[in-house]
């Protein structure tokens, strides 16, 4: 890839996050009638994350017509360029409803080895991480640092998330918890903001089942750049989604891994 | 109170939470080195925390003499006005650690009756909830707004947070259940943010066990001032600490109070 492509995408990228943030923030903090996407689940899916969605195939149509897009909202869109955007206008859509600013809308550039570029946007804080072509930073409320992760070697110093307690399915669950249990401190409920604090150094570990491709690829390019590394609970590749391990350092993640496959 | 006192006490508040601000922050996402104050426990106390405190009562020490003082890092320091300034420097240490930004400063003043003024204050994201004295307002990123709480009527509408799944004794756990089992959507790991998320009208209830006077004065008052209700698992008067249902209205506060005391 020549560097004037590099250029275009690292652009288009923030073009998508900057036109996602105008869609969602006047919804922000409302009342919002949400519908309820599967029939007796909580998911919902709110003006905003259909609206933020529009926002960014409109900027791809004008700035990237060549390339694929795969939405949440809006499923996908064939192109002939080889490369797709991977969208999730609104990550955590039930943090979101509850106001919580831990949701974000998640944007990522993929070739077919996965993603080569992401970027973790939390509109309300106003920050960014961005991460791959070269790129590793963190932009927000005290100005832009680099991305770098924790080199954390052992569990019982680790600090570890995951959304829900109730993480997957019962096994899955129990795979989850032989993890936690071993780790210093287990914390819940940040939504996609908790990868975004493994590539700022600041965590050490993410569990968690059931993301599809959107959820993860932005997650995965980010915390790559930092360092990190984000595989499915056998160490293969997860950016179609699935089961997620991801870890500050190869260290860790062994560590976890191992106590993920000990069922 | 006149209304000299009444503006007096107000603008050391905010006084107060500029000084916690600036303290605080140059220490938020670095690395810090956090001691245990609980044999065996995980409960950092940080840099900041301290410096925090610390600049809080030099705020006090110039501006509000006469006034008593608990806080969490230094404890009480006596006063003879009558009115005492309740500090809670970071209500949330392990979010802090872990770069999450829900962790807040809590200031409240209280009389003999209870916290007549409180601050909860987010100062990454730069927001700042206030209540009490003809107050009930919210500043941050988008600007400010008003503070008005929920009037959500049932419990199967209703959203409710903790900080953690596992809720103060196993008796306590399983009264927290109980209610959240019956609500439509259960979250974790805010910290102090949630009680604000009551306030400005995001989610309906938070239940939490074994808290301190100053871990829950400032949500009293913030909470109180947008039209909600806080008490302990019996319905009386909690700004002391240990057991808390804040609630957003009488309604639902009703409801969740008897599940809490069904077992």
């Amino acid at each position: 890839m020549n560097a004037k492509t590099r250029e275009d995408l690292i652009e288009t990228a923030h073009a998508l996050a900057d036109a996602a943030r105008a869609a969602i923030l006047p919804h922000f903090r409302t009342r919002l009638l949400a519908e309820n996407k599967l029939d007796g689940g909580f998911d919902p899916v709110t003006v905003a994350d259909r609206a933020a969605e529009r926002a960014m195939r409109d900027v791809l149509a004008v700035r990237r017509p060549m390339d694929a897009i795969l939405g949440e909202e809006y499923g996908q869109t064939a192109g002939d360029s080889g490369l797709t955007w991977v969208l999730d206008p609104i990550d955590g859509t039930r943090g979101f409803m509850s106001g919580t600013p831990t949701w974000g809308v998640l944007i990522a550039v993929s070739d077919d080895t996965g993603p080569i570029f992401g970027i973790v946007d939390q509109p309300y804080i106003g920050e960014r991480f961005v991460g791959g072509l070269g790129q590793a930073s963190c932009t927000g409320p005290l100005g832009q640092t680099g991305l770098g992760t924790r080199q954390t070697a052992t569990l019982d110093d680790a600090i570890i998330f995951s959304t829900f307690p109730e993480v997957g399915t019962p096994d899955e669950g129990a795979a989850f918890s032989r993890v936690s249990q071993a780790c210093k401190l287990t914390r819940y409920g940040t939504d996609c903001y908790a990868y975004a604090l493994i590539a700022v150094g600041q965590i050490d570990l993410v569990i968690e089942a059931g993301l599809h491709a959107y959820d993860i690829q932005a997650p995965i390019a980010v915390i790559e750049a930092a360092g990190g590394i984000v595989t499915n609970w056998t160490g293969g590749k997860v950016h179609m989604g699935g089961q997620v391990l991801a870890a500050a350092n190869p260290d860790i993640h062994a560590r976890a891994l191992a106590l993920l496959q000990a069922g």
